[in-house]
This record gives C-alpha cells, structure tokens and sequence, in this order.
C-alpha cells in the first residue's frame, strides 16, 4: 500500500490527488489529530510524532511512505530516510523543482506554517537549483485555523489573506508556493490577492506527480503495492465532527475515518 | 506545592491570578503544549492527556491541582477527581457561581472551545443554581489561535469577535462569562463589543478568589503546601519563540521554561 500521513487532514488533500493520479493503488492513510498542529510546534517534538506515523504505516502494510505534511518534511523528513528502509517521498522538493521550472522573473513566494517558514528549506532548495534566484517566505499561522473552520469564503479570511500575502506582492513574485497542504483549499481565495499572472504552486499536486512518475520507474515496487488488493483505508488518531466534515469536503464523498490510539 | 496544568499557556492567566491572590505558595505549572489546542479534540484524548498531567504535578510534589484549561475541566474533571486523592480545582464551578450571583435578567451568556461549549457543562451548573435563568453559549474556536498570534488588537481579531458575540448581543444578556483562559487578553475588546453594562466574568479570576477561599479553610493543607520553600516551576511539553513571548507578556516578567518530554 502507499502510506501517507499528515498532522491532522490537510494532507487529505496529498491523498486525494494521488487517488486521481495513481488510480489502482490502495492507500493507508493516518491522519494525526491528537497532536495537531504541527506547524507551531518544535522540530523535535514533530520528528518524534513523525517516527510514530511511520511506525504505524509500515505496520498496516505500506511499502512506501509519502509525508503529506509541509511542517514535518521540512523538518524531520532526513531523519525518516535515515530511519526507514522504505522510499519516502515529502512535499518540499517537488514543489521547488516546479517553482524553479516556472519562474520567468526567478522571483518566488513561498507560504507556509511557522515550523515550515522557520526551516528555511524551501528558500535553500529553490536556491541549489537557481541559485540566481530571489526566495520571500511569509509564515500564515492563522490559516490552517481558518481552514479547519471551514471559513473558506468569509470576509475576516480574506482580509487576514490580504495581510500575510501583500509583503509578497511588494516583491513582484511570479510565483507562489503553497508550503501547506491546507492551502489548496484557498487557492480561489489566494489567486485573486496575487494576481491572476502569479503561478501558484500547489504542493499536494506536484506530490501526487512527482509519486505517480517515481512509480512508473519502479515496476517491483509497483507490483508489491498492488499485490495487496483491499480498499483504501483512513485512520485517525482523534476523531471530531468538523474533522469527519473537512474530510468528506476534500474527498467530495463520504469518507470512513478509523479512530486508533497512538 | 499548588500544581496546575493547562494546554499550552492560556492556563497562566490562572497561575498569575493566584500568584496575586495567594502569595507565598509556590506554584508548579504544566502547560502541554505538545499537545495543544485540547478544544478541538475529543473528551477521549483530552482525558488521557489530563490524566498523565496530573501524574505530572504529583511527581513534582503538588498536593491540590487546579485544572487551569476549560476544554479539561468541562471534559475530564469527574475522572480526574475519581482518580486522584488529592484536592481538584476546576475553572468551571467559581466561574458558574460568580454568574448566577451576579446577573439580574437571569441573562447569562458562555463563549468558549468547541470541547468547552459541547459540554454544556456551563448551562447545566448555572441552571442547577439558577433554574429560571437562560443561558447562551458561543463557541469561538478561532480566538485560541489568534491570541497565541499575539493579534490582540488587529482589525480581524475584533471582526472575528463581533461575529461570535453578535448572536449573545441580541440576547440581551447581563453576564458573559468568558470560559476558556485565554480569553482574560482579549477582555479589552470584548467589553466595548457586548455593552459596559455586561459583566464579564474572568474564569481565570474566579479560579484564583475560590483557591484562596478554599485554603483558608484548610490549614493543614496550607502548612503542606508551605513546606516546600523552594520557588514556583513552569514546565511545559514543547517550547518554540511564541509561547515564550506570550508566558513572559502574561506574567509581565520573564519566566523560565523548562522543557520535558512526556
């Protein structure tokens, strides 16, 4: 199976895509609600919950894992390789090596979590591949919040969007990653505060691509995943109506989510 | 040792009380903030994490612990009080006394977690003293996160709390009580936006006046508690920028943090 995991539901958003991209493949998935969020809290603290994650993944069965969480792949995902025998592939460098791909002007944004913004990883990554290039990070704590709440068209989020993104527009970016896997969820929100020129970036997409081309070129690992022929499964380790909602909302269908204790 | 714990730095606003109102205690504190928020998970998980926080403070030598978090306290205090010998403080019940003592029209209002308000604990303890009275509860999940973000006067703090409060406005309530302890730093906005006439009741306050009333009556437990002369402790799970900014602007001094791991 193909393991994913995130902080909470955000990387339901990684999931689905990879659903859409990479049809045929069953996926386990875990999200971790009982620590959630990740983005404020300390390098430490989320590799220790992200070793956990994987723990369990490998247990149910994955054979490679995805870390469907900006805040963890910037700061714990060299631990997990180290760790792991499995493949494990994050959200961070496919994102860059579009945003280094797409960039005319060689100047890009970057949004994310504090955890995210704070590693730098991004600005560092883009940079090895253009090193010419002008990176501007901007943390936007208060989005996930806001997401989680569903208050995905109210006014205050509009106008907390319009702070956190007018520094970037300042920089005549144009284009913009979305460091967090929540942020596709207002990308109709985002696209008009930058300009309909800016590209946005959506790091859950470049993932599902970047799984579905790694694939293509690993057929023994493609067979060893499709040997297991049960459904998709999602597990939680917390369980809360708004999150059983956001889930269903990602997935546009009903969505079974298992509670387990971690 | 007076011990109290909360979810992350909100329960500070109740130690501060009580180092005003009690001195000469000295205090040990937990915040868990590897865990935080508690208000957006399930009674489950925020009775688990209560639990080994209390095993916490008793190993540190607390003999009462005050349950400095509303989200704990509305969920887990009857398990914690079966579990454990020792005295166990709530912040709900000084607050729910304070309200029914105090309102006129019998007009009470409740702003909160989504834990806190899901309870219905407040509406249930002041109907238990106030029968005839009604009571109006809110849950306001995002004034958490923009707190911690130190927006305690940005425009989009005082819309997002007009939006919460609207609805208590219309009925026409005499007492607000603001259930979840971070909610104290944001007084300064609440007022002018529910009417001077209202009053506010800060649950961290009544917390703090209800420990004090009850140590009087105990001198046993008093000279116990002043037997350990050593200066009060602030613990916490994780330790990032923001939450030392927000314990040292709470306190109005700087306060050292000492991280475990649990």
């Amino acid at each position: 199976m193909i393991g994913i995991f995130d902080s909470g539901v955000g990387g339901m958003t990684v999931a689905r895509a990879i659903e859409k991209l990479c049809p045929g493949y069953p996926l386990v998935y875990f999200g971790d609600i009982a620590h959630t969020p990740y983005g404020s809290k300390s390098i430490d603290t989320i590799t220790r919950y992200s070793m956990r994650n994987c723990d369990f993944l490998l247990e149910q069965g994955a054979q490679i894992i995805v870390i469907a969480c900006n805040s963890a792949s910037s700061t714990s995902s060299d631990a997990l390789r180290k760790k792991y025998d499995v493949p494990i592939i994050d959200v961070i460098t496919p994102a860059t090596e579009k945003a280094a791909a797409i960039s005319r002007n060689k100047r890009v944004g970057v949004i994310g979590t504090r955890a995210t913004i704070n590693s730098t990883i991004y600005e560092k990554r883009i940079k090895k591949i253009l090193p010419e290039s002008k990176v501007y990070s901007q943390s936007c704590p208060l989005l996930v919040p806001l997401v989680e709440e569903g208050w995905l068209s109210k006014r205050e989020t509009k106008m907390i969007l319009r702070r956190y993104l007018y520094p970037l527009r300042l920089k005549k970016i144009d284009t913009l990653v979305l460091g967090c896997t929540h942020y596709p969820l207002l990308k109709d929100l985002i696209q008009p505060r930058m300009g309909q020129r800016v590209n946005l970036i959506d790091s859950s997409v470049e993932a599902a691509l970047f799984l579905q081309k790694y694939l293509t070129g690993m057929p023994d690992l493609r067979n060893k995943i499709t040997q297991h022929d049960g459904p998709s499964k999602f597990f939680v380790s917390d369980l809360t109506t708004p999150v059983q909602d956001l889930a269903s909302k990602i997935f546009c269908r009903n969505i079974h989510l298992e509670k387990i204790n971690v």
